[in-house]
């Protein structure tokens, strides 16, 4: 759910411009897993990127810009959260993207949260990311109670949460080691917890 | 849970060693939320605790070296989740104490959050510091279980990270607008998990 893997997965038709986009982004995702945010400044991006310099400045001025536009890249995909059939199996598969995104030896997620402790620019474009990704996670909830999995009302952003927001804590915050039964757990528990919601108000 | 408000709470006995401890640590702390970590050093928390820099240069040695006894000072305290009579209370107690200690205007939680993303010795601190705090609060399940409310082998450290989580997840890592009813939905939520969870197995 969290990973800008790549920050273009479609190439676009879109001439020099959106390649060097492309370019830059990627050379500044991989210069952060790197170096992290200290590392991290513009003439190595234009390096690794192969892009001159000016150009780099004169479109994103410094490394808080930059970070800005590798979250506004990943938000311009077309990622929804798979269709398993069951609330239990759509938030298992969303729990295990979130746990792969963070287990990743070199984790882009990783490296954006650190980043967002130390650029306020980085701290609100990861801020509008998630919340693109926590809405498009929705749907999830809709189509269980289109099947009567859990009640018309019910809050689809709490369940999200509810469910994700464990495998966050632990490894992120708790510094947990990982452990991949997280997965399961947080998925089972949010759906308990879905169930329960309406009951318990 | 997650304060340490003031790094020693009960005045101890111990001569000058541990009064100037107890002042170094409080002015560390105070300093830490005023200027973060980027601005924290020696000279500035010798002359805020009015002790020589000969002193804190002795004993702490560096930054690093300083936040790390601010966790063990908060650690070494006897702090106990509240015994409210029923799971539901208890844990809805810890959120509380979690939520204001993250929402609070100069929060030193935070500050130490922060910290921990930019000093490897805070960020081992900070993770010995909820260790030990998680674990105390698992005599909340043990209290559960005693009461009948869930089922013995109920894993108490999943539901007390299924309570907490949502709080520090909303506030810290998505950076949402802090809205206090996710201390009672996330306790709610928990209690419905801890229910389900031997079921689910």
């Amino acid at each position: 759910m969290t990973e800008p893997e790549s920050a273009t997965p479609r190439r676009r038709p879109g001439g020099r411009t959106a390649r060097n986009r492309e370019m830059v982004i990627d050379a500044a995702m991989s210069l952060l897993v790197e170096v992290q945010y200290d590392g991290l400044n513009m003439d190595a991006v234009a390096e690794r990127a192969g892009v001159h310099r000016a150009t780099v400045y004169r479109r994103w001025r410094d490394v808080g810009g930059l970070l800005a536009d590798v979250f506004d890249a990943a938000t311009d995909d077309e990622w929804a959260p798979a269709d398993t059939g069951s609330l239990l199996g759509d938030l298992t598969a969303i729990n295990r993207e979130v746990y792969e995104a963070l287990d990743a030896e070199t984790s882009v997620t990783r490296a954006l949260i650190n980043a967002s402790f130390q650029s306020p620019q980085a701290a609100a474009a990861l801020r509008e990311f998630w919340r693109d990704r926590y809405r498009r996670c929705e749907v999830v909830i809709d189509r269980a109670v289109a099947r009567g999995e859990v009640p018309e009302g019910t809050d689809a952003h709490r369940v999200v949460v509810a469910a994700t927001a464990p495998i966050y804590h632990r490894l992120v915050l708790l510094r947990e080691p990982p452990d991949p039964a997280v997965v399961d757990d947080a998925a089972r528990d949010a759906v308990a917890a879905a169930r329960a919601q309406m009951v318990s108000r």
